[in-house]
């Protein structure tokens, strides 16, 4: 009675060694998570504000199912502000979170047997949206010498008749890594001469280190126009509104009728709290709290990074956005994370999630955990691994 | 660039009186909305305080993919203390409202040519459910004299040997009408006979008049098993948290694991603070707030049902369930409707969302507004109705 697409589905290996450290806290062992892909801070005060407002004025009921034209407004003008890219409110859809946006992009681009794109390592759900909207996934695999992101050789190369778009991320879950501007914009261009479309993953932008967080949705050199690219963008990471399960997506106005159907039938609408909340997310206040927030990502990114070859561990590539490290494992990942766990109560992520082929080469350490926590973390890795190696 | 599936859907009609109602509304003209799926009351107090209380100790977090196992526990116990049905809490998966179930239950049960029998009239939105698994839908015209229920018969006169399963609905939107314990057992035993799949929306359950409400999972007098059921429930309509998007599904063993593969990958959990304000659903506080608003709602049927003929209308079959009636148009529903809204300012939804065959024949009166103001609107649709026939 189980549908093939039910069947096909891999089951999330992190959920296993996530069990088995839920099983050594119960035992009453001392486990530190570096583990998950969720801030380790509260929701912004004026955002927990917005939202107990909001309940309190009874704003419970349903949307429109694009979303509260107010929420629509200003995240576009939040990308005139800071990115200096005209999107108008049109063109913006808020979701329940970014899976919904992921989908909805799937299941409006794709017809059942085209071709999609996708980098490996890379989000593993990535895979069940193209698979849900029947289409076939081929893999481009991504080399840590151009920063786990993919070149525009690679995209030619991967590219059959066949292929219809490719789904790209920047910064990059696993790796925290980011595309270069000059790649991203040759791809995008050469995309749109193929016909083909972009569904773009921005939902870790505002998490970056070092430089300015960009945005496919500025304008292109070549001035190309991005009618055939879809961004999508999460309130969970910057904004630390993960368990209120809202994001947006920038479409093309093409798309805007079909997702605008899509969503009517397949969800209603957006959490309404949640909407109004998000409001208050582009408020300066709220703003000043997530970059003291990414400050705080910056600094243990930079101790990581600085501490892992002391304790016999080495990064992939730069990661310089997120708040990942894929890093090398001494031996097998799936062996060693679970290693780690139960002598050291280190809890990481082996790497066959977000990679068919190289995860067992690789993990992925999580720095959404309090710099102490991570000190810690490392003085235990580091004992492991100059025990074992 | 756009997928058939997308192209495919119908937009919803609905949506384009309610525009026009909208644009009335803003010329000043006092519309009495009979037209929409939401209570028109507020939260449950002691819901919107779990909700504050959740946001205030930081309940904002990710939970497990399948839910919070609390709730999960109450919901299982609810169907024991209220259907004396046997429910494990493993069995129950919550859901970003119902129609994230129905999407699960889609994709778990149907392969891409699989027919699927739906019947009409029906909630619009279950087609394209079904189209976005790849099914193919095969409807059941039903009839005025079944209650606008199937009977086995037509089941079986329905049912190919590419039929996988079904999906009904008791009380059904738009016409309120439930199905009668003994049809529907007999179809669910001949069904699994076929094995085949029941995909049963009980999102109005508890909304319900004259008789007890019902569940399929209370036992068969057979004894037939349910394992080829899945039973959709919502927070929406009884417990009036439509913009709070939470529903739930039970689900049998076999079907658990892939849908939380599904759950995991197409949207990682329902929201959080929702899902801790939806225990408060269960404590007999609410459950009295919602009883009287459900004797409120009866009210209204009744007054509704007494009224229609003397302003020359007649409800279709016995809607003794949700908050809707069914009714005949004198003329095309399409423009009746229009008229309605144009001259009288009311506004219900012609019949063409909900069926292919007969839409122009009937239209839908919501009752989820206050006894005044149904009031009002029927002496509005009496002027109209008396001028034109």
């Amino acid at each position: 009675m189980l549908s093939r697409l039910s069947q096909s589905i891999e089951p999330f290996h992190v959920m296993e060694i996530v069990k088995q450290a839920d099983q050594l806290q119960q035992q009453g062992r001392d486990v530190i998570h570096l583990s998950i892909g969720e801030p380790d801070f509260p929701l912004p005060e004026p955002v927990a504000q917005a939202l107990t407002q909001a309940i309190g004025a009874g704003k419970t009921r349903y949307t429109a199912a694009l979303g509260l034209q107010e929420l629509r407004e200003t995240i576009a003008h939040f990308y005139d502000s800071r990115f200096g890219a005209t999107v108008s409110p049109g063109q913006v859809v808020i979701t329940s979170g970014a899976s919904t946006g992921l989908m909805y992009a799937c299941l409006a681009l794709i017809n059942p047997g085209d071709e999609v794109l996708l980098c490996d390592p890379g989000y593993p759900c990535n895979k069940t949206f193209v698979q849900t909207a029947g289409g076939v996934v081929r893999t481009i695999q991504v080399s840590e010498d151009n920063n786990f992101q993919p070149t525009l050789a690679e995209v030619q190369e991967a590219w059959t008749p066949k292929t219809q778009g490719i789904l790209l991320a920047s910064p990059s879950n696993p790796t925290g890594t980011r595309i270069s501007s000059n790649v991203l914009n040759d791809i995008v261009d050469w995309v749109a001469t193929q016909g083909g479309f972009i569904i773009m993953d921005e939902i870790y932008q505002l998490l970056c280190y070092g430089s300015q967080p960009r945005t496919l949705l500025s304008q292109s050199p070549s001035g190309q126009t991005r009618d055939h690219c879809v961004v999508i963008n999460s309130f969970s990471k910057y904004f630390g509104m993960t368990g209120l399960r809202l994001g947006w997506m920038v479409v093309p106005e093409a798309l805007l009728t079909p997702i605008e159907k899509l969503a009517q039938n397949l969800n209603i609408c957006p959490s309404t709290p949640a909407q109004w909340a998000a409001l208050a997310c582009f408020k300066q206040e709220t703003l000043d709290i997530c970059e003291a927030r990414r400050a705080a990502f910056g600094n243990r990114r930079e101790f990581l990074l600085r501490e892992l070859p002391n304790v016999g561990l080495h990064a992939g590539s730069n990661p310089d956005g997120a708040f990942y490290v894929y890093a090398h494992a001494p031996y097998g990942s799936s062996q060693y994370c679970s290693d780690l766990l139960q002598t050291q109560a280190v809890c990481t992520v082996p790497g066959k999630d977000f990679s068919q082929k190289e995860g067992e080469a690789m993990f992925r350490i999580s720095y959404a955990n309090s710099l102490e926590r991570i000190e810690q973390a490392l003085q235990r890795m580091g004992q492991f691994n100059c025990r074992e190696i």
